[in-house]
């Protein structure tokens, strides 16, 4: 459930537009004009204002953004107004250049649908004249590589049958593996990698059950481990995609500074989908709710774009 | 260049069913109004027959063709008669439960564009309620899930773009794995299954120009390892697919007995894609006409089917 609210009356795109203009032009920038149309239209309206503001005007909505607005706010409102395949494309590119946020790459390829991951793929061919996963695979070694390639690569399966014998072999195969601290050994990574979600929770469950504990409690053994976080973060989001997302924002507004580069990544690609989930699990897991926590970490124009997307002031 | 010809005139799908019905009625099965309307409709029409047949005789026209033909016959019947990804899906499962015809998997993955293995995937998910990716991943093991696995997920990248100073620095990492007889190394295999067609074409140029020797033959340092023979396939089909696909029929119909299996295989998969072409490459390599030598090799019905398909009689 998306937390975007969108006006029951929505002006033509045509009207948007030259009302964006209008924001750019003259002394300063009107900021809380972009946000109420920008942080107000949902994916498809926000593609039709582009179109129309570059029929009318000639040029790039988001390179006119982009000369208008700065920092954290610059960031959000760009990356917001993008198509979400676009702006997933975008993100891995920037990604595959910094090899240390493989975190980014796990999520596009962990908490999209098969399709959405697809829209992703294709997006990036249009825009770089390469695919995802030969840079992925290029930018990326040793562990890092054997998981993230096929991750970003297959194609799941989206159906919900599981398989109650294929989940008990496949727990036994992945508890053998954990217990040997074999962890990135290829048939855990094949299960993890290639199985369907609603297929991999039947094979969760089954390992919790059989052996005790959690899978992600098996995988702490090294806190410290980076690839053992990564390969924590990928169930969570394969299986619970909310409260990984809640545990991404209670980091980026935890008591050592705000991360805004999370902050704003989580509120950009979330709030059409599933913020609503996110912003419960916030509130259960911080007894504050997370517009609080927000408005109590940023400021100006940024603080008021996050708000309008996480729809706050709801319950 | 496809050699499948459709009269120019073409019956309704449902006067073709018609057709059809009449041919699986009375005494015996009619197998010459069979072959003149089903080797002479493209896939969309062939599409239209079942679903017009299907409307007007509540029964699968496939599962009909099954009961009333056999032996090659109905296998090339079956497999022509089946939509390109739907007949490849079954092509893959049929490979994934028998993990000696990885070679199968190796065409799908090689000699498809990205959006015909795309239309395979989800012809995989509907009608297996699994995805290709994990059974490819599930049945194979060593070196041959090494590569296949990445060969059937990856969504390749199809402009013509290549990068010169990639394919220079990519060709010195094959040749040095080679080399040094590292064959299943990961490296040499993310560079085969992630870039594109036209990157891989220039890097083994480069490969070429650079070494002295083309790729192929230096992958042939042991004949008898059957690793090397799929990596020189996949090789061939990334490349230059009308001569993997001549090798293959050469072989089928070689001097050891014909091998039915591989023949109805690549004139099923390819008279409506680049049979004109294989053609043309079969009459260089053997100084004999394709259709000679399957009219030599086969008889009856399955001949007269082949031979259809194949455009027999074109020059």
């Amino acid at each position: 459930m998306a937390t975007l609210k969108v006006p029951s009356h929505v002006p033509s795109p045509s009207e948007d537009a030259e009302q964006l203009q209008k924001a750019f032009s003259g002394w300063g920038t009107n900021e809380q004009l972009i946000i109420d149309i920008l942080a107000h239209r949902n994916a498809a309206q926000r593609n039709s204002i582009r179109k129309a503001y570059h029929e009318a005007y000639g040029e790039d909505l988001l390179k006119c953004l982009e000369k208008e607005l700065t920092r954290d706010f610059e960031r959000i409102v760009l990356l917001f107004t993008m198509d979400p395949a676009e702006r997933d494309a975008y993100l891995a590119k920037e990604a595959t250049k910094n090899s240390s946020i493989h975190l980014v790459l796990m999520e596009i390829a962990c908490a999209r649908s098969s399709y959405a991951l697809l829209d992703v793929k294709k997006a990036y061919h249009a825009r770089y004249k390469k695919s995802l996963e030969e840079d992925v695979a290029h930018h990326t070694s040793g562990d890092y590589r054997k998981l993230l390639v096929p991750l970003v690569s297959t194609f799941r399966y989206e159906g919900e049958e599981s398989d109650m014998s294929l989940a008990k072999s496949e727990a036994k195969i992945l508890h053998e593996k954990i217990s040997d601290k074999q962890y990135g050994d290829e048939e855990l990574i094949r299960i993890l990698t290639t199985r369907s979600k609603a297929q991999l929770n039947a094979t969760l469950s089954h390992y919790n059950n059989s052996f005790g504990s959690p899978i992600n409690k098996d995988l702490k053994a090294d806190p410290s481990d980076q690839f053992l976080k990564l390969l924590r973060s990928a169930i969570k989001c394969l299986t619970t995609s909310e409260k990984y997302f809640e545990k991404v924002l209670r980091q980026a507004l935890g008591k050592s500074g705000t991360d805004e580069w999370a902050l704003t990544r989580v509120v950009a690609t979330r709030a059409e989908v599933d913020m609503v989930r996110i912003k419960e699990a916030y509130q259960r897991r911080n007894s504050v709710p997370l517009d609080k926590a927000i408005a109590g970490d940023t400021s100006g124009d940024y603080e008021k774009m996050l708000l309008a997307l996480i729809g706050a002031g709801d319950v």
